[in-house]
């Protein structure tokens, strides 16, 4: 099922005593995350989750209590092969919930909350959420609250979801048009990535998953981008489809790159410079300017175009390099800039940032394939540099929509 | 101003090697919570908080940008002093909030965060609940929510407060007809408890405070019994004034027996046999009868008088001891029974604190004064028995109501 890959993502990486996640079986797709006693947490990728023969799913809930949450397209999609897994199981009941980034409130929350009171979950009981990453947000959340936190499993069905919004310990909630401004830090107990699932993905939303790998590639991961540059087209085009391994190399490598990223400041109170914030500092202000009538990792992709353009107008990046981010985003089908961007904007959703982030904005800008730098003050970002980046990716899009 | 103990509630317990609070000064006034890395906090008994010399407040405070959110009882009795502690810092903004424990929901918390988002508090900021158990419930969950957790300190300023609900490091909210069906684990900042509150207090509230306090004497502290046999009239009559060391020696003792309950198991993930839950496995059942027309305290007395009776009932209980308890409840002002118990709800009951406590009802019952022994099993608890105990507390309610 699984190839052994060529050049394993497991090379060690300088960063102090921090335990890293390691692999538990030699194929490499079996991760444990392990930062401290309260996180410990494996990721499993399992090929052919929903298939007949597979026991995974139930030996994961055993005789547990559960809530199955999931969404209305994997309901359609993937319906009667959930229930065959969970057919003669009384303790499980199913929740479909129509929940967008849009409509991603307490309300939602609330939703799941009053069916696992309905459903008489126990404190020991579970939460399992099956979808893509908003579902991911919403069952992580109820979770952290149902009797001051119970479990929950993730069974990631995007590409966004299993690389990224399914893979760490936070949940959020949009509030008062703040995007993320209520949230939690609650580890799932497992998730569980079945690339089968990405075969069914419209390409708009595998598209958009792309953009995380990208941030991870250029954040810390040249091989990775290298891998990008030869197939991101093809991998979007095939659905991921089995016969193209470098499709599971990209989620391995995404994936660990991201426990390892998490595995150093799992709760954020370590520094609030995060490697992982990389396309995410802009990205919530255009998302919320367009009534998140955008695909998540588009507005990342905006994001790293922008701090890419940035780095290059500030003399932080070479011209050859910055092209290749920007034809890399493009090749995977992405855009480089979106209307609501102004400088107005940006200095807003700077300021926004750091209000996050410990009062420094902590913007991530590329140096290189593989390494970055944070620009932690305003200063350090000045209106002319913003200008420039803001004018010549405005042409460019212009130019080739 | 405070009064030195003749006899120091230190005196150590045997329980394993967990960390226990320990005194920071040598009044005993103020304790170290220190669990473990991510649960330290002070509690510290500090009289005259408001008075205008105080700088306690604004120390705890300092620069952060913060939300002071407070009761309308609380801002009419004590908004003025509090808004001299407050004269000059643009960075803190009040919010007076309306909430009582039948509209502690979702609903309360979400105002606060509204305040929180108008107000700019950004991911170092604070949240301070000036008022009773509730206010605390409600600020605790938002400060857990917001940007996934910020800080919060706790000014307790009911009985009830000071010695149980501000202690703790958890939040709740009712949900669905379901007492603390949301909550979670935040461990405050620091909590700032002011005796003086107490004199403003209407005595209905002093005298729900109490069973709290008389929860943690029957259940592990027999000198704390004794002080309350001896006064607990008086010092409900006096608004535990000043000129009665015994009501310091009651905060002490009170609040040192809960921090040290708390300290063995502060997120409730090592054992689900935790003492500090006597008296509060029939309570949340008879207050969701009563609609939360009952004082919690109440409800608490009510339910440590069939605890005990259930105890004598089955022979794990001597007769004078049990009445010392039943005398106790009493003279302080508290009822022994009320209307909605019965053996269907007791039942219910009982079946609901095994959802809660991973699947063992884990009834708390007193062997003796500063003894208890848990009921695992609803076998152990027989109808009979159970029936028994309730006619018994409802005949003797209705000779003296």
């Amino acid at each position: 099922m699984w190839q052994p890959l060529s050049e394993p993502p497991l090379e060690p990486l300088e960063r102090g005593e921090v335990p890293r996640p390691r692999p538990v079986n030699a194929l490499a797709d079996r991760w444990q995350m392990e930062c401290n006693s309260r996180t410990r947490y494996q990721v499993l990728v399992s090929e052919g989750l929903l298939s007949p023969g597979s026991t995974v799913l139930a030996e994961a809930i055993a005789e547990r209590r559960t809530l199955v949450v999931t969404t209305p397209t994997v309901a359609r999609l993937y319906g009667d092969a959930l229930q065959a897994q969970l057919r003669g199981k009384s303790h499980v009941s199913t929740l479909v919930l129509d929940v967008t980034e849009a409509t991603k409130t307490m309300a939602g929350v609330e939703a799941v909350c009053q069916q696992a009171v309905a459903h008489g979950l126990t404190r020991r009981g579970l939460l399992v959420a099956v979808g893509g990453g908003v579902c991911s947000d919403v069952v992580t959340m109820a979770a952290s609250l149902i009797r001051r936190g119970i479990g929950h499993l993730r069974v990631p069905t995007t590409l966004m979801g299993q690389i990224d919004a399914g893979i760490g310990l936070k949940g959020a909630i949009n509030f008062s048009g703040k995007k993320s401004f209520l949230g939690c830090f609650h580890p799932p107990e497992q998730v569980l990535v079945d690339p089968a699932f990405l075969q069914s993905l419209p390409s708009r939303f595998l598209v958009s998953g792309m953009a995380e790998s990208i941030k991870m590639a250029v954040a810390r991961d040249a091989p990775l981008f290298a891998l990008l540059e030869r197939c991101a087209a093809e991998l979007v085009a095939s659905g991921f489809s089995q016969r193209r391994p470098e499709g599971r190399e990209l989620l391995q490598r995404s994936i660990w790159g991201m426990l390892d990223e998490l595995g150093q400041n799992p709760y954020e109170d370590q520094t609030f410079e995060r490697l992982v914030d990389f396309g995410h500092t802009f990205s919530p202000a255009v998302e919320a300017a367009l009534g998140f009538d955008i695909q998540h990792g588009e507005a990342v992709a905006v994001d790293i175009a922008l701090s890419a353009t940035l780095s290059r107008s500030l003399g932080l990046l070479d011209a050859p390099t910055h092209e290749r981010i920007l034809r890399l985003l493009r090749s995977a089908g992405l855009p480089l800039f979106a209307k609501p961007l102004s400088l107005e904007l940006c200095r807003h959703a700077l300021e926004e940032a750091a209000r996050h982030r410990g009062g420094c904005a902590n913007l991530v800008v590329p140096t290189g394939i593989g390494r970055t730098l944070f620009l932690k003050q305003p200063a350090d970002v000045p209106d002319a540099a913003l200008q420039h980046a803001l004018q010549h990716l405005s042409r460019l899009s212009e130019e080739s929509p």
